[in-house]
Parts: C-alpha cells; structure tokens; sequence
C-alpha cells in the first residue's frame, strides 16, 4: 500500500490529448454534433481522465465503506446505531439498495468495515480495515486521532490498490454509517465556511426536532473541536468519520492512478472536499453522479465546481447515485464505440444552407 | 387494427389499488423511506398505469417512426432531407445513437416508415406504413389531408398492437423526420397559443438565420392554414407530420391498452399534445423521458404538466431519451423486486427518538 504523501505526488492533471480523439470521434457519429448533450460530456470526461479513447469500463468498482459515529448519542439519526451493521451484512448478502443498482450497472461493490462500532461476523468478501469501533463522539472531542484519519485514508489507498491490480478501471464511492451526515455537514461547515444551519438535512429522516438537534451538536462540535480548515487533515479527524477517510484514500488513489471517480451525495462530497484540499488536482478526476436531496450536497457541489448528471432527489448513500451514474457511463461509452459514422453509414452531411432538398 | 374512435373510448385512468401496493412494497424495502426520490416515483407511475405490482418491464418496445416534411424547401433543417431515409436504413443496420442506446437499456426499436420522401429499400425489419412521400409544404398549404391524419394514427396504433400481441409491455416513442423539429413548434404554437418564436429552436442545429426562416416558415404556415386549436385533428392535419400523426396513434394505443408511454423529446411532446387533446384521460399512461435542449420542450412539459426524470442536455430524438429512461425503469423495477426487506434482512426499523443507542 502506498502511503499517502507518496500517493499525493502520484495526482496530475487529465490529458489534453484523449480529450482531442474523443472529440474528434464523436462528431463523426451519424448524429449531430452535441445533440447527445451531457452524454457526451461524459464520455469526453472520462477519456480524457483514463488518458485513452475510448475510455475503459469493463470493470467498475463502488466502494462501500461503513463506520460508526459517536454523535449518535446525541439524537442525531432516525435509526438505532445497530443499523450500520444490519446494513453491512445486508450488502454482504447483496440485498441493499446499492447492490441492486450496482447490478443493474454491472458494477461490483467492494464493501469495507473501517469503523463500525458493532463486531461483525467474518465474510469472505468484508473487507476488515476497522481503525476503532466507532468515532468518539465529536460535541465531547475530536472523533479521531490524526494518526487515525492517516490509517482510514491509506486503508482506502489500499483498497483501491487491490482492486486495480484485480483490474478495476473506474471508482465509484459509497457508504454506510448512521449518523454520517451529521459529521459531513460538520466538515462542510467548517471547510466551506457555510453556516450549520444552511449545510444540515434531514438525512436518513429526523424530524425537525431531530434536525435542531444536529444542527446543535454540530455547532458544539465545531466550538469544542476548533477544526481548522487550512489543515484538512485536522478538520477531517477533529469532526470526521472512519468511513469518510477512507473515501477520502480511494478519492485520491483514484485521481492517482487515472480511474474516473464517479461521487456519490452528500458524504461522499464532503470526503471529495477533504481530498481536494489535501491534493487539488484531485479534482480533475471527480464526477458528481447526482445531486442529493441533502441541502448541504449544493454547497459541496459548488465548492467543487462540479454539475451532476442526475437530479432524482434521491438520498440514501450507499453508492446508489454512483451507481445509477456508472449505468449512464456506459451508455455514453457504447455511443462512442458502437454507433455508425456518417461515412460507415452513407449519411449526408450538413447542409448548411437554405433550401437544401 | 382498432379504429381511432374505438381505441379512444378504450383509454382510462390509473388504478389507483395498485399504488397503494407498490407504496406499501417499496416502505417495506432496506432504505429509509422515499429515499430513492424520483425512482421510486417512476416505479409507482409504472405500476399504476399497468394496474399490476410489480409493474411488468420484460419487453419495452421503442417505435422509431419517420416521415419527411415539405416545409425543408424552406431552408429550415441544417441536413438534406435525404438524410431521413438514410438514418432509417441506419436505424435498421443498428448503428444510429437510439440502437445503441435501445441495447443498453435491452429494449427493441420498431422502425416504420410513415411518409419518408425517397424510396427506401425493402427490409424485414422496416414497417412500410407510408401515408405518402412526404408532408406538402405547410408555408403553402396543409401537410395533409384529415383522412391521411387519421390514417397515420391508426397505422400507429395498429404497430403497439401487433407489438403488444408480441408481448410489448412498455412503450417508447421515437422519430425521425428532417423538418419536424418545424412541424413540432408549429404544432405547439397553435396548440398552446405560444408564441412561435417561444417554441422555435434550433432543431439539428441551424444557425440564427436559419432560426429565422423557420420561426417564419412556421408563423407564414399558421396564417395560410389557421388550425383550429379546438380541433386537434384539424392542427395536425395542417401542420403537423406523417410521423407525428403515427406516434399521436402509439401513444393513445399505449394509453388504451395500459403500457406507460415513456416520451422522448419534443416531437414526442408535440404528438402528445395532440393526443391528450384528442382524449385527456390519455395522460395518465405518460411519462417523460427528459428534457430537451430544445427550448419549446419546456412549454410542452408544462402543458402536459410532466416532470421529466432526465436532464442531460439531448436533442438528438430518435427516441435516445426514452431509452436512457426505460433503463432507469428497469433500475427502478429491480429496486422493488430484488431488494430485501427490513424482516428479510434482520434490520432494524426507525428509532425516532432521540439518544438512540
């Protein structure tokens, strides 16, 4: 496993060069150029971050990583801290709502305990990187050590690793944590600068007496913790979460090693933010796969200039948008590998003029 | 074939008993309730238009219907207008944008010829449906006689039915037509009393003095024929399209016989417009694919009071849009029957209280 500040020096910026090909093929299609609106800003996206055209997508990875917050004792989730758990076993028997999408996209999701509070049964296909049985509670304390966030972060480092070498060629993001909106809307805050109150949801769906309380205990975080949002290590451990580090790795491991990285919502985002400011080429290999429902996901999106490719108000997490994304990418590649050219097809070409026949 | 008048009587509203099971169904599921946003609105839509849960989805269709337009004369396209007849050969080799796309969503495209100008080749796979080789120019005079408007929508319908007797369970609307793009906004106009140059875009990709022909081919198009709006017949007749008027019949037929009729763009719109119209109840079996770049969509989806489940940007038609959504009905689909649920999976319910443990 690469170590982070090695893996940092590894980020670079997408290649001009595909960028020119995929163009070029595109508009040779027997469409007219662009009518494929965002489709074809896809594909261009992820040629140009692979480097190569067509870009590959024979093996796309969501990586679902779970992890336990101790704010949970603060009334801040609508479900017992038990659920985090039941939802991994749920993934490891392939019954959650990511497994179906991920399905659906012929994705596979890797699923990894890198907090959970809960012991869980041994599975051949759990990833086990569990850094400590859930994050202290952040209105008391930071949620981790430094040292911690650094493990989380490598542990995703590796992850991404494993499954390159086993011949992943696109990230996607995923987690599983009750309470995890609460510690993303607290890094939010404090990285952007945004209000509390502007950044904090409903999440999984408290009530607005829920909704006060975490808009609370994020405020108490902030004050107790002090984050500071030029160190983004330290805001990242002070009012972050295991599983949140982690996707912070694979983010970066992802723009490391040129594999498109297709975000998920809300946390995902807030894990994105984390690991542009700890590398801001990153950024070229980030795509938002949708805007979440979660008020805090606009904020998140602008910081990151980026603009999804779906809006269905969905709000679940898990790598349910990544995955719905990763479909689309595949739509958008198999227009770029499968349709006729004018010329292969013996279609006319523009007029481009009045009275054509 | 059932004749226009008869399938009219034909159409009903949504059952609404099937509703309250698929919401029941979909609250059951290891997700946080509404938490899959819009798609689990689109498998409601689906499974109460069908009046079954869950909603059947083993055999989409996508008729992919064409027509050429006498009003080309008039500089309005930015392609020749043989290029019409040549995509409907590339439509039947599977090269076009639709093929591809119709693949990635495993749905089949129905090619028909309802009034292609040049002679096309016979083709196993092509309906030959031809009402007559073209519009007339409607700068000049109406694009056809009623009798041939009525003729092409039962040549529509009778496509759904011998397709649904072939085991077609949902439908998708697809064209192609250089110069519908002017038919469309005509048709839109006189329909919604929008101004022409409100509903007039840059179809294929005109350029501004292109624009300008057309929004005056269209207003000179609607002075020499005055449709009547309170006669969607009459409108259609009179500026209307071949493969307009076909897919006015496909989208009634799948009203009728309870199949969701998946929109695709604004041609779509326009022929939906005109169905609704000629019966309201029809609505309640639409829905829209996405919206088009083409600025007249809007006014159609208000008019038709749709929310469209993508955004991406398309303006190729073809039916390219149904297809990226009928996939995301079959997302949606699988999401209602391949999830656990909380009793299956051993997940525990809600909390809603605060200090949960």
């Amino acid at each position: 496993m690469t170590d982070l500040t090695k893996l940092r020096s590894l980020v670079t910026v997408p290649d001009p060069g595909a960028e020119v090909e995929v163009r070029r093929r595109l508009d040779q299609l027997t469409k007219p150029p662009g009518s494929l609106g965002r489709l074809e800003e896809l594909v261009v996206r992820l040629a140009t971050i692979a480097g190569t055209c067509p870009p590959p997508l024979r093996d796309p990875v969501i990586f679902t990583l779970a992890g336990d917050h101790g704010v949970v004792a603060q009334g801040v989730s609508a479900y017992p801290q038990i659920v985090t758990a039941q939802m991994v076993e749920n993934f490891l028997r392939g019954g959650a709502a990511v497994n179906v999408l991920a399905r659906h996209a012929s994705a596979r999701v890797v699923v990894a305990d890198l907090g959970v509070a809960a012991p869980l049964p041994r599975h051949p296909a759990l990833r086990d990187l569990k850094v400590a049985s859930g994050t202290a509670d952040i209105t008391r304390g930071p949620a981790m050590t430094r040292a911690q966030a650094v493990q989380a972060i490598e542990a995703g480092i590796g992850l991404v690793e494993t499954e390159r070498a086993a011949g992943a060629d696109l990230v996607g993001t995923g987690e599983m944590g009750i309470g995890n909106t609460t510690a993303a809307s607290a890094l939010v805050a404090a990285l952007t600068g945004a209000t509390v109150e502007s950044v904090t949801g409903p999440g999984t769906g408290v009530d607005a007496a829920g909704r006060r309380r975490k808009v609370e205990a994020i405020r108490r975080a902030l004050e107790r913790n002090a984050p500071d949002p030029a160190d983004p290590l330290d805001t990242l451990a002070k009012v972050g979460g295991f599983e949140i580090a982690g996707l912070v790795g694979v983010i970066l491991a992802g723009a490391a090693y040129r594999l498109p990285v297709v975000l998920d919502g809300f946390i995902a985002g807030a894990a994105a933010l984390v690991a542009v400011r700890l590398e801001p080429a990153a950024r070229g290999a980030l795509l938002a796969a949708h805007r979440s429902a979660e008020p805090g996901h606009v904020r998140v999106l602008d910081a990151l200039g980026l603009e999804p490719y779906l809006d269905l108000g969905m709000r679940l997490g898990e790598g349910t948008g990544a995955a719905l994304c990763i479909s689309l990418a595949r739509a958008a590649v198999s227009v770029l590998t499968d349709m006729a050219t004018f010329k292969s097809a013996g279609v006319s070409a523009r007029a481009d003029g009045p009275g054509a026949p």
